[in-house]
């Protein structure tokens, strides 16, 4: 008998395996984004371009990628794809800052504080336009099922988003429904679409949109975890827009059930707006601190990346495979 | 030698015989628009509801009906791409309703007036997702191309317009680009994918384009010239809008070029926003009048109508063909 191996704690997980496991391919999505985003009237590259170049992980087109590296598939349809998903994803978030008002996307001023709402959002049709163009030219109904299937998904799960917005009762199971419309709608049909050009059987479709779903999930509670979470390294926005906006997240919501009827109170007066201001975040942060709740999140988001791992355990072990694991632990850990 | 018969004067051209063409059609696409509005989220169809029951000519999907009959098409997938064309206009008119922030739309209050802006924009984003979904269900990647293509470029065109905003210098020649691109497009789309679905040949397929182009281009020039015309018994929306909101249109452009320096002053300072109250759009009004930018105006439609109803004429004499032109006649008439 030989002595089982014990394996050595892992070091913290990184996105560097499914960068590496993509940048050649990252390279062509990227000159489609580049090329497509043009457009006669100056303001539109110039307005799309702000926020194309301003930094973001690209995540989506990303998991197209690798999607296409697990299921080995050799063409470079995807590469359009992973843009057109690129796209989609571009035009949410401009319309999300009109939508949030937020001041602040990735560090920078947001799209509508420089170039105006009406701009912003036009540019958000124009974008959105262009990913339809793009999927058209590949010529896939299927991927255009998928695709914009989850565009109406994501346009709902918004709209479901501002009618929980300053509503203290929303349910941990509908904030999931949310999120899970909003943000891991994309995430499952940007991996899908994987498949679909591969070719590969309806289970290994199945898997790679289960894979992403988890996924969008998972990232999506983490994202909401840092923006309560004081010692948060990375931060995607403004520190406390949810808390501001009266957006209901799972910190929140947590904090909320599990606390006192004092406590109770206080969160009804700040998120309906009564008192949110900068005195109210801190005590909302001592609140989340006091009942775990931002580690809970992310125990929430641990148990959706986990989802996410099992369902691609159905492939042979590959340096893909392993990649997008690790991309999956990487979203419950990162902001620590 | 027989006598030439000399026609009599007709009577004002009407949309009545478009309407009776496409009546029963009609009933088919606003089953589909009711049925595809639908959402889990209630707050999608009570503002969808909203602007779609809120009686507008629904001219678009009927171009595609029309076109239909014209070429003796006897299926029934127009009737879902019909409903595809008037989601998109739908949505690029809730999304201007946030661009202009116009108080009023087809007399009625505009959505984000009673609905607010965020909602405004992302029922936008879900009835522009479902009108992809439609055309996706009916399968023609032809028709996906149209439309999407005439998406990107409806977007080109509004943000082309928002560039031109405030800016008097702005040309007649740029104008009428950006209402070819802004409005036309889609008139166009809509025609030409009648074409498609009947498989028609090429030589038709552009007959309907030109027609839906050029009907586009003269709708919108008497829609321009109606904001400035006293005498206008139909309104679209509040009438001095355009001047408030320093657009530039025909009329405007018109008699800014035939004004005197002294009247260039008061363009300039009107329309960059310096001075549009009330008594500066009564001086508008009248300058226009001085210099008959309205009868202009109307005068470039006739042109554009003319060219919409010689472009259907390769196609033989029929009933589609005479309500087709009478509606191009109607588009330089109505608002007399």
């Amino acid at each position: 008998m030989t002595a089982d191996i014990i394996p050595l704690p892992r070091k913290k997980p990184t996105l560097d395996p499914m960068l590496a496991l993509t940048a050649q391919g990252m390279n062509s999505v990227n000159a489609v984004i580049l090329d497509r985003m043009q457009s006669e009237i100056p303001l539109i590259p110039a307005l799309a371009g702000h926020l194309i170049s301003g930094g973001g992980k690209r995540l989506r087109p990303m998991l197209t990628l690798a999607g296409a590296e697990l299921v080995g598939y050799s063409g470079t349809r995807h590469h359009k794809l992973a843009a057109a998903v690129e796209f989609i994803h571009t035009a949410t978030l401009l319309h999300d800052d009109v939508v949030d008002g937020s001041d602040l996307r990735r560090g920078k001023a947001a799209a509508n504080i420089i170039f105006g709402n009406p701009a912003t959002v036009l540019v958000g049709d124009f974008l959105f336009s262009r990913s339809f163009e793009l999927m058209t030219e590949d010529g896939s109904l299927k991927v255009l099922k998928i695709l914009s299937g989850a565009s109406a998904i994501i346009a709902e799960g918004e709209v479901d988003q501002l009618t929980a917005q300053r509503q203290i009762e929303t349910s941990e199971e509908r904030y999931l429904n949310i999120i899970g419309a909003k943000t891991a709608a994309l995430f499952a049909a940007a991996s899908r679409i994987a498949a679909v050009v591969a070719e590969c059987d309806e289970a290994q479709e199945t898997a790679l949109d289960d894979y992403g779903r988890n996924l969008g999930v998972a990232f999506q509670l983490v994202d909401d975890a840092i923006d309560y979470d004081s010692e948060a390294a990375e931060m995607g926005k403004d520190q406390g827009d949810d808390f501001r906006e009266g957006k209901m997240t799972l910190p929140v919501i947590l904090a909320f059930s599990r606390g006192t009827e004092e406590e109770r109170k206080f969160w009804k007066s700040a998120i309906s707006g009564v008192k949110s201001d900068d005195e109210a975040l801190q005590q909302a942060i001592h609140l989340i601190d006091k009942y775990d709740a931002v580690e809970a999140t992310r125990e929430r988001a641990r148990h959706f990346a986990d989802r996410a791992v099992d369902a691609i355990s159905i492939f042979p072990d590959s340096k893909a495979r392993h990649a997008m694991a690790e991309a999956a632990h990487f979203a419950v850990a990162r902001g620590y």
